[in-house]
């Protein structure tokens, strides 16, 4: 691996863990909770596919947050689920305010005192991201949160890696793609970037068989404590 | 509505039992066929959508059928299912061979029968469409069978729907996007071609909710023969 300048994370769930959405969704839908969440999840992503292969302009963009609201309202509606407005709210506030990951703040502070900046890039809008970034306490751990609204498409759009290119050559103004390492718990996600030219981290937290596209992720691993090697490896010169 | 000048379908789900696939599948994993059936199909569009996504120019493209069997690797994998050779070959044969809907054919002679002209417009690439066609007796009942090929992407890439739009034209030159009136049992498709100025046909055969995008096709209805009304009314200008 060619040293790393810099390491970009996914957000939602890579570092916020968006099926702690399911303990609230259990209390209001008892037995159904685990199912909602997971529907909720699949259609918010499909929504952000949809709207953004429907005009590579840009004009069928709406920010993440609408999608993740309209994704709550869809999956209730498959599951024949009544959403009352108290419980639409409460819902969509609990994804406002997501669990992150026990081994974020260690693994984040470990990467810095490496010398490497740390950055989110994701499919989040800027408000959300902002809110979920305070709420998980990892403010002083990021040097950059990145969301894709400047280019209003989501992932894997490759303006949207490019973005996170951008945003390290800035700081590291000699960086290539392959010197970014970037971390994402969505094989969908972390083979978009391989395909863009990052070096990737699939945090494969489930153990879940890698999508059969082709391409495969750089690495791959089951908890973020599995980069810190990549790394002292990678800035020692001897991975 | 204003007068129809072509009628064009989605093939897969539309005119094609994509679901007719779970008989099989439910006699090779007894209890798990409609589970399997429905992952595959999700896994299919999925891969369809990403390598649409990854890369405007279409060097991600790989065929429908390529997808489609990965569809099904996948499938398989998550659900911890073995799939040997022979029947990953029974599985991909049967879709190669999907059943038609009973109602095809009466409602596609009777669209000809009007004078207007039909076709199909799929993300299928032009070998499987041609066999699926035969197998389920419906050549001679199509003036046009379009394939995403040419443009390498797939739908709701407004690509697609405008391949539909150029052979449209091709017979009629002087058809607006309006004039065409594209069918899909799809709900997404449905809305990407109204997005993209189709008038539509959502063939909502299950019953299901609309997806919450800010856009409705422009008529719905759970069978193909809720067609004709449309364009009798549309030809004789009274609708």
């Amino acid at each position: 691996m060619p040293p790393v300048h810099a390491v970009l994370f996914d957000a939602y769930g890579t570092l916020f863990d968006v099926y702690s959405v399911a303990l609230l969704a259990e209390q209001l839908y008892p037995g159904r909770g685990e199912t909602l969440a997971r529907l909720w999840r699949d259609k918010q992503i499909e929504y952000s596919r949809l709207v953004s292969m429907a005009d590579p302009a840009g004009r069928r963009y709406r920010p993440f947050w609408d999608l993740t609201r309209a994704g709550l309202r869809q999956a209730c509606a498959l599951l024949g689920l009544e959403l009352p407005p108290a419980h639409e709210e409460r819902l969509m506030n609990q994804y406002r305010h997501l669990s992150a990951f026990p081994e974020n703040h260690e693994v984040l502070a470990q990467i810095r005192a490496l010398g490497l900046p740390t950055g989110i890039l994701s499919n989040g809008d800027p408000a959300m991201l902002e809110v979920a970034v305070k709420s998980a306490g990892l403010q002083g751990l990021l040097d950059e949160v990145i969301s894709v609204e400047p280019v209003r498409c989501f992932k894997p759009d490759p303006r949207v890696y490019q973005l996170g290119l951008d945003a390290v050559r800035r700081r590291r103004p000699d960086a290539s793609a392959k010197q970014v390492l970037f971390v994402s718990s969505n094989g969908w996600d972390a083979i978009g970037a391989t395909w863009f030219g990052f070096t990737t981290f699939w945090l494969n937290r489930a153990g879940l068989p890698a999508e059969p596209l082709g391409t495969r992720p750089t690495h791959e691993g089951r908890s973020l404590h599995e980069l810190l090697p990549l790394l002292r490896g990678g800035t020692g010169g001897a991975a």
